[in-house]
């Protein structure tokens, strides 16, 4: 009976080594073929320089669906389709301008932008004074006396100490995000609010920002984070100093538009379907290469990757391109809705939405005991430098299955160091992406989907 | 007495989790120091923009010991000193040109770059067939007969499926450096030589090469991978096409020239010795903002985070920056001879040389029982993203001390993904680099120098 029972260990033993080595041999498959002939970076290079920024319910949007579509088709996926949504569409208008006036320092121009949502100032410019505030707190301190009729600027510094520079973000966003109406609620004109990144640098990061309906809707920008500290620095020394801006963005009718969905059926469990994917739309500010450019492309690559390496998923993988996660999550939240309506079996959606940095890892959102089969692969992961499985999270575009159905959701975790010097400015261009991060990353996805789609979760 | 044992034995796990706990909070601090008040970018600003490439013996390298011996001399540590050395002056000339002249299909201007310590062609340039071979086998294979009198084309590809680019390096460079000596074995007249980089791109790299004095000396020149592929299908079409090329580099005598030193001395054994550093000196071709700008900035850094964070090292720092580490490692040898010289106990020597990307680990050459020690203190790195010990090596410029006094060695390991798209091409310029990551880098050999100068090795 021992023996039999070692014989059984040993057997069980021999399997799981075997099948991880039998994995490992096939990531390193997945591995070198996005290495030796990736298409992700030449894909990227279209939709960042032929079509460009694509902002919900734009031409460019309209074009990146249809191209992304045909790139979809010409991989010989099961099926490639587009879901119909009604996204919001805001535009920007002229480039914004923006001074500080001082009551005795002269005028000093400074660069804005509005954050997306955004009403237009009135057509000559809005003007006022000018409090400067930390967190929404210091709003209720101050109150209506001393808040109405000027202009809040929200100056609280992204942490630079935080390593996860996405933890900086998520300690700051909250003035950008809530701000403006929270402002309003006491009585503010308008608002300003230092861009999000941890440096001194000279563009305005723009963003998106939601008005609370019971306070009426004032303008708001960002101001980029050297002319924060200026305009800081003068209200020190001039305290009646005004602000004024102009900026005639507005919200058209919703538009429609599309997530693109492109699928492998599963050759032994095609109801249980793991989804992947990055957001189609970006903000009109850069070509959108890193937000999420690299998301889609690597979705894509994903698609390739098994097509070129001839693995057949036992269980359905689709890559969905999600429309419209900067100002609304539209496409996120009716790919959900419809996963609903039909009663689809999702064991898994994974996002990338971080920028194509080199991969360091993914966070996971779901229990414990599904945690740990993913946690069982980790080793397969190392060698290609992923090693950081600790952060909780999904992603924007995913977190409305979570909600629906409790999907569980992972998001792959690239370096985060560089993101936040681009992250919604002119400066989030093709030529700040690396072909092998983009690449791997791009590999590091197909790998955890393959291994999903074999062993399920 | 078995109480007492269990009451020793807390006492030395309560003081070990209590020196981690305080080392772990003085690596915090040296990190906070960093990201919130590092100097380590705008003094690369300064390396890179105002004094830009530094070749050895150029005025440029001169301007560079100047620049950072005066920035050590105001951290005021307890001594900066300049060490001589004698180091080649070679230099380029006028830019280089190169043609595929088809037998039927005509001229095709190429992108080369003569590399380092090349001779000259003549005047009018050197044309002859081509033969490609993709490893210094082959030479012999053909043999005179097959070689001589003609231009030897090195096309082995950097192998773009090591996950460490180094990997992929270490697996190519023997054609830049040995190539031209064994292709003049065989009566060529000259060499071109594929480019160190995994990817196709329009830089032709250059890098140092050494000639075998018992072989005719015959010009070599790198070329681009984009004109590399170029050529080499070309000359499946045509093999008895001409490759043309133009450099007018020579080697002047020798310059004087220095090392630069900065020493924290160690408050209880400042006997013993920690040297990091990193190279002053860079190739012409770019601005050397990453090759090795940073690991300069960086140990200039090191000394900055102990002085402004107030920490005394019981045993002696010493920042070294290193002349000539690219055509001859002559401040290394120096620094090394002259160590031995004195009888000097370096307990331990950290190079960083990999270009200022977001550090990834620290590799390691020392006996294992101070590998060890190393290990012990891999917990304290991985909140900063450092979690690879694995490879094994120092670096160039330590090499030397290591040979003649067996020092053990290490080097930061930062992400190697981006560093051959601009290794010793013109796209090594201070916009590749980015500040966080910079400043990662630096806090990580700070902590790892505070703790050898603490428990030593």
């Amino acid at each position: 009976m021992k023996s039999l029972t070692a014989f059984l260990l040993f057997l069980l033993f021999s399997c799981c080594s075997f099948s991880q080595q039998t994995d490992s041999l096939i990531l390193k498959k997945i591995v070198n073929e996005a290495l030796l002939h990736g298409e992700s970076y030449q894909n990227l290079d279209y939709l960042s320089n032929k079509i460009g920024g694509r902002l919900s319910g734009s031409p460019q949007a309209a074009k990146a669906v249809t191209y992304c579509a045909n790139l979809l088709r010409s991989l010989k996926p099961d099926t490639v389709y587009l879901q119909e949504c009604m996204v919001p569409h805001w535009v920007r208008g002229e480039k914004e301008k923006a001074k500080i006036v001082g009551t005795t320092s002269g005028i000093h121009e400074v660069k804005i932008c509005a954050l997306g949502g955004s009403v237009a100032t009135p057509a000559a410019g809005i003007k006022a004074e000018v409090v400067e505030v930390h967190n929404l707190k210091e709003l209720e301190q101050l109150g209506t006396k001393g808040i109405a009729g000027k202009i809040v600027f929200f100056n609280r510094r992204f942490d630079p100490t935080k390593l996860s520079t996405f933890e900086g973000y998520g300690g700051a966003v909250d003035q950008r995000w809530a701000g403006p109406s929270e402002a309003s609620r006491f009585g503010a004109i308008a608002t300003v609010c230092r861009s999000m990144t941890p440096d001194i640098t000279d563009f305005p990061h723009t963003g998106s920002m939601g008005y609370n309906d019971s306070f009426p809707k004032i303008p708001c920008c960002a101001i980029s984070t050297r002319d924060a500290e200026l305009l800081s620095a003068s209200l020190k020394q001039d305290t009646h100093l005004k602000f004024w801006y102009k900026q005639s963005c507005k919200l058209l009718p919703d538009e429609k538009s599309y997530n693109v969905i492109a699928e492998i059926r599963g050759s032994e469990h095609p109801e249980e379907i793991i989804t992947f994917g990055g957001h189609l739309d970006s903000w009109d500010t850069g070509d959108g290469a890193s937000d999420d450019g690299t998301g889609v492309v690597q979705a894509i690559e994903v698609i390739r990757l098994f097509q070129a390496t001839g693995i057949k998923p036992k269980r359905t993988i689709r890559a969905v391109l999600f429309m419209n996660e900067e100002n609304g999550t539209r496409g996120g939240k009716k790919y959900a809705a419809t996963a609903k309506e039909k009663n689809e079996h999702h064991i898994l959606a994974l996002e990338s939405d971080r920028g194509g940095f080199s991969p360091r890892g993914f966070s996971t959102d779901m229990p414990e005991e599904k945690k740990a089969v993913i946690l069982h692969w980790k080793n397969l992961f190392l060698p290609y430098g992923l090693y950081d499985f600790t952060e909780t999270g999904g992603g924007s575009d995913i977190e409305p299955l979570h909600k629906l159905m409790n999907v569980p959701l992972m998001e792959l975790i690239p370096d985060s160091q560089r993101y936040f010097d681009i992250h919604h400015t002119p400066q989030d261009t093709f030529s700040r992406v690396s072909k092998r991060e983009l690449e791997l990353g791009g590999a590091a996805i197909a790998g955890m989907v393959y291994l999903v789609s074999q062993y399920g979760l």
